[in-house]
């Protein structure tokens, strides 16, 4: 434990990402994710959550490297958790807002997707989905959640190039809500996160899930088989041999 | 009857929403503009319809003093009355054009969302869905059509806080499909309605419902429960007493 | 045959169609054409496809004079076997460029929307659905493409009142990617396909299936009803009426 933490301000809490210079996912990390969503659900003196890392990145995806020493089995249980922390996410109950204040890519992408609302950096920070480049191909609750976000002419474009996007140009495509300057984000998250909490939470919970519903049946209809497809590949010579070359240079 | 008056110029029927000071909806107004489709629907010498409000208002929503002397019964038929309108103007065989002449809000912003394209005065007219504000959601009618314009990005944003939008920001999301002066409005309503009803009928009623028709029938499927949800709401002591205050003071 | 050549420049195959001054498509070339898609599908040294038109024009569409002396059921034969190709190129397992180096209307513009980026010279080509201002409808294949690249709204306006589009205005609404110069369009499309032919083939097409599969599955399902149906207004009185001045002054 420890690669998360958690403080209360004023019935906002926030949970920064915390584990190594990038903020890197490992599966003892995305259980205490979970666990902290989970725990606070249930407070009703708590009206909404901000999702930051530590540092300067947000989440430069999965801890690659030590994902490398998963047997296949080890590594589809991971799959399955990442995938299910975020579609706990994407359909909770009380507004999350992410905080983007550094690199969010691959798995830090799709964390910051599962949110209401996305205010990022601008310089030198670079959101993408950049699992193509190393050979991976992307699960269905990624697909799912990047194109109801982004359509799917910016979906296929992100996930088939896989460019890394600076914060105007992610905007631009509806990648994130809003670029701010380093020294302004965190007022801007405070402002934005205090618009969203002073929302009834009923009519608030309601609405975001006729929205996200639709969305989130479908990823987990596609999830276990893409699931499957992506540590098939993930496993396949090609794709390895480029991780194995993320784990040295990386 | 006599809250709606409709004017025939050249086979473009103009139906004028006209009910007090801001065109308010109750029943009786939400049945005569379903009955005055209805009644244009089978007229071949008329090709298409404009949908505006007298003065300066297209309409506010509902009449949310008048509402809250409807029984829960009452106000459910209300709603069933309002959706099915809804989703027969957005299924109507002929071109349906809004001239938004001033605020479009609430239920007065459904209404201009059923139809084929949305021109909307500069100035001070805004248009939004500001429902969760006084601590209502929104039936998925509403939701259905509404991310169909906008996508789910903007439109959860537009449902989520509830904001107000001026004729340029409505038209940057997609809300509306031009901003207009108030001299001009007039004129280019006309040119729009003009190059929709040159279009042969049948094709066009074809190519309108291939595109609509899913999201009619998701419209339809969830809405008998969403609306129940709705009224649920509104009836809970926390709404109620926002009604309250709004009748009160708005 | 002889409608279309192919070339091979370092893995990237470059179809090119060329029938005539506009490129209007008849039943021998589209069978042509998804010949030569067929053949490449499994050459593994072939990375990608460039679709282009020979001379000023990508394609204009049907070839309507020669189509009119098809009998309805040859005609309904020709709709079947272009929605197949339509079909086939937009789940194909290798990146597809459209090279737009000229007018791509009707017919042709569903060729495009089939492809995975679409680049279309600036200054007079245009692209559009116009089928509307002849008194044709579309079949569901060529909705789902379109409202899938460009949203319902940008799709009902597009359809509906059949417009023609610049290359800028295309790129705004989402119609094309890439609006580039006469002079550069070339080694654009070169740079782009060689963003594209550098992806792994394996994530590539499960990517591309995940995201484009829901589609498919909808131009498909909906496929033989709608092509009925256009092929019932093709044969109309008033679109047929419309269609024979085509073939005198087109």
């Amino acid at each position: 434990m420890g690669f998360v933490s958690v403080a209360n301000d004023a019935g906002l809490a926030t949970i920064t990402l915390s584990r190594g210079r990038v903020n890197a996912l490992n599966e003892p990390m995305v259980e205490e994710i979970d666990k902290w969503f989970a725990d606070i659900e249930p407070d009703a003196a708590i009206k909404g959550v901000v999702l930051r890392g530590a540092g300067s990145f947000f989440s430069f995806g999965f801890d690659v490297p030590e994902l490398l020493g998963y047997s296949k089995d080890e590594f589809v249980r991971f799959l399955r958790k990442f995938n299910s922390l975020c579609a706990k996410i994407y359909l909770y109950p009380k507004p999350v807002i992410a905080a983007l204040n550094g690199h969010a890519v691959a798995g830090g992408c799709l964390l910051a997707l599962t949110c209401d609302y996305r205010i990022m950096v601008k310089g030198k920070a670079r959101i993408g989905l950049n699992e193509i480049t190393f050979g991976a191909p992307m699960f269905s609750g990624g697909v799912e959640m990047l194109t109801s976000l982004v359509g799917n002419r910016n979906g296929e474009r992100v996930l088939l190039l896989g460019a890394m996007y600076s914060a105007e140009k992610a905007q631009a495509m509806g990648l994130v809500d809003e670029a701010a300057d380093d020294a302004g984000i965190a007022e801007r998250v405070k402002e934005i996160s205090h618009q969203f909490c002073q929302k009834d939470p009923e009519p608030f919970r309601i609405v975001k899930r006729l929205i996200r519903k639709p969305v989130a049946e479908k990823m987990s209809q596609g999830g276990e088989n893409s699931i499957r497809d992506f540590a098939d590949i993930w496993y396949s010579e090609n794709t390895w041999r480029k991780l194995q070359e993320i784990k040295i240079h990386g």
